[in-house]
């Protein structure tokens, strides 16, 4: 998965602004010095001297950074002299290099095309087991029994005793509250999901993806919905596409456009769940007749993921005064737009490739791991967890990933 | 770029032994509840009441899961019920829809296979670009007008007037350290780089990527030296080879299995920059004659990327007392682990394919970027950085990204 999105750099991270001291590598102020290679002294403050520099430079301690910078003063944000002092000819083969580099940014662009579609080549692949699984989940057709014994297999399951079965039993079509269940273990997701959210959510029978192949490249998500037992709204399907950039990002993946959604038809004020309905009584200062009226106020809701946030995308010229509080509703704007994206690719890269799993919950404990990596082990909690482990083994839900490994190191290609 | 790699999860990180609340989300206990759907009280505590803990859990605040399990206390490490209570019916369907599941992830290997052969042609056609920049780097050839003005171009430069250039001088040969100006600005790798080290990578001419498509899959990373004037060790070319295992990870990526280096052949105990030499005078006991001998000490060195840790791949018994010991020796390992992954990413993902704006610094800024979307703004952070900002205009090595665009936010495909 990717981090986080965001539609723009800060001004203040635009290479122009940014401050350079890494432009002048410790070793290499060292080394070009030894080498007799010509180093500016002019724009060196005086009070400084250069030696120190070098040294702090080269302790190679990213948090001395800091001080460092603190240390060097009026010198950060300046050229520290180190690239616009070097020789013409050295200058000029950078250049060349440049070039290069923006050959290799032409041929990056057919590859990341390529690639898009061979995912979407794969997705199709993946299409007649999403589209049983759909049927399954929503009570349209029935598993067979091959496909039954193959998944208790998996799971490392003794065949059930066919005792247990219990024939009296109302018939349950599909599996109940399949995608809500899923949907409330998928972080991030799980978080946009209020209680009112999950009374309409339990209405959702599956969740298709499809890739964007002709013009703007991006994906579209489509939420289907049991029709007859929704009483919130009349749509039968409900759709969020998001779209890419033409030009691909520095690292060579594409960029977040912007997304669509759609319109819901909540049937009443009162079923719509996106908003908070209070009853107000006016009174007609002529007539002195009272009528009561509905006052909607927009609340947090898994639903308003079909209302994307719409990113800014063109930089305005703005007065001074306005700048801070510009500034503010980008942020702002910026953090919507960040969680509105990251929504779209739990859904894409995560839950639909995996629905089961996020529904046993089994998907989650891969989460679990990954976070562990990032932040580091933490020994203590890992005895806390010892501790529970064992009285867990009756769990009859919990599998051996059938036939994925159970290391975790990942690695993406590019 | 992927995340840190460990080789193996906790133990209290196997599905067997995590905590199963998730298994039971907030509101499908209640859904289900509602629905009439069967739901064990047994393994409830009676001191803890149902409606509570679904309260808490439907709240759907992560940061609230620590006091959620400290609350439930027994119950956590339980099965909640939720899964194994469901009716045999559910069960079944639940398991077949883990068979569809796992003949998915066999599409998936095919797909993994696909994209690193789609990674590696495209790396093919990269490879006369890297070839003619190793060339201009080490000075073996030299750019054309073409190649100058066509870079000049892309960082909107003017034409250079002809009198800067100083032909009286020395001619310089390549671009003079200038792989080790691009390791010491990537990050991680840069914190490896000791002021010895720099000394040697100095001779530092190329550093070339390669695909292992044949075998098992994985890459294979070759630095290359300048022979004649590196008086450090006698190779001409080191190289570190990383292989993934032949399963894929839960996510459907490919996972590292080990990585190799190669043996230096340092000049002598004094040019070798993984030690510490330390001078030791011995008496012989019997003859009473003095001799000096050399105690060598290994210290931190980016040369250790070419002896790079083995992982422990095989699980074995041991006592409790052996426990502790070697949880710690583990964790160690997984650091180490960790860390020479992330090495071996860092020059394959991002120095490689981009090392003038590594050497340049451009490279880094889109670093911050990134990082400040992990951790999201600070408001106050910008505005010192837009103090320094003007100051810098001057700077003759920014460019534009050579048609990229500046925008940040990227999404894999996958």
């Amino acid at each position: 998965m990717s981090s986080p999105i965001k539609t723009k750099p800060k001004s203040s991270m635009k290479i122009e602004n940014a401050p350079t001291p890494h432009n002048t590598p410790a070793s290499v102020l060292n080394s070009y010095l030894k080498n007799g290679n010509p180093v500016s002294k002019d724009k060196m403050p005086s009070t400084i001297n250069e030696e120190d520099i070098s040294k702090v430079l080269s302790s190679n301690q990213p948090l001395l950074l800091q001080s460092i910078q603190d240390k060097l003063g009026d010198l950060v944000g300046q050229d520290s002299g180190y690239l616009s002092n070097l020789p013409v000819e050295v200058k000029e083969k950078i250049f060349s290099l440049k070039h290069l580099q923006s050959e290799l940014f032409k041929i990056e662009k057919e590859f990341q095309i390529e690639m898009f579609e061979l995912e979407n080549k794969y997705l199709n692949l993946y299409k007649p087991l999403f589209e049983r699984r759909s049927g399954i989940v929503s009570g349209n057709v029935e598993p067979t029994e091959e496909e039954i014994s193959k998944g208790r297999e998996i799971d490392g399951e003794e065949e059930q005793e066919e005792g247990v079965r219990e024939d009296s039993e109302e018939k349950i079509r599909g599996i109940p509250s399949f995608w809500l269940t899923a949907l409330e273990n998928v972080p991030i997701v799980n978080e946009t999901i209020t209680d009112r959210d999950a009374e309409v959510l339990d209405h959702l029978l599956d969740i298709k993806l499809e890739y964007l192949t002709e013009g703007k490249p991006g994906f579209k998500l489509t939420f289907i919905f049991d029709k007859e037992n929704n009483g919130f709204f009349t749509n039968e399907t409900l759709t969020k596409t998001y779209y890419y950039q033409s030009e691909l990002g520095y690292s060579g993946d594409f960029i977040y456009d912007h997304a669509e959604g759609e319109e819901i038809d909540w049937k009443s004020n009162g079923s719509n769940v996106t908003v908070e309905v209070e009853m107000r009584k006016q009174r007609n200062k002529t007539t002195k007749q009272v009528r009561t009226i509905e006052k909607l106020t927009p609340i947090a809701s898994f639903f308003n993921f079909f209302d994307p946030p719409k990113p800014n995308n063109e930089e305005e010229e703005r007065d001074e005064d306005e700048e801070e509080e510009f500034d503010e509703d980008e942020e702002d704007l910026e953090a919507r737009l960040a969680l509105d994206y990251s929504l779209g690719e739990q859904i894409k890269d995560k839950l639909v490739p995996r629905a089961v799993d996020w529904f046993t919950g089994t998907a989650l404990e891969f989460e679990y791991l990954n976070e562990e990596d990032e932040y580091d082990d933490d020994d203590d909690d890992d005895e806390d967890e010892d501790e529970y482990g064992d009285e867990a083994e009756d769990e009859d839900e919990q599998d051996d990933f059938a036939g994925r490994t159970e290391q975790a190191p990942e690695c993406k290609q590019q």
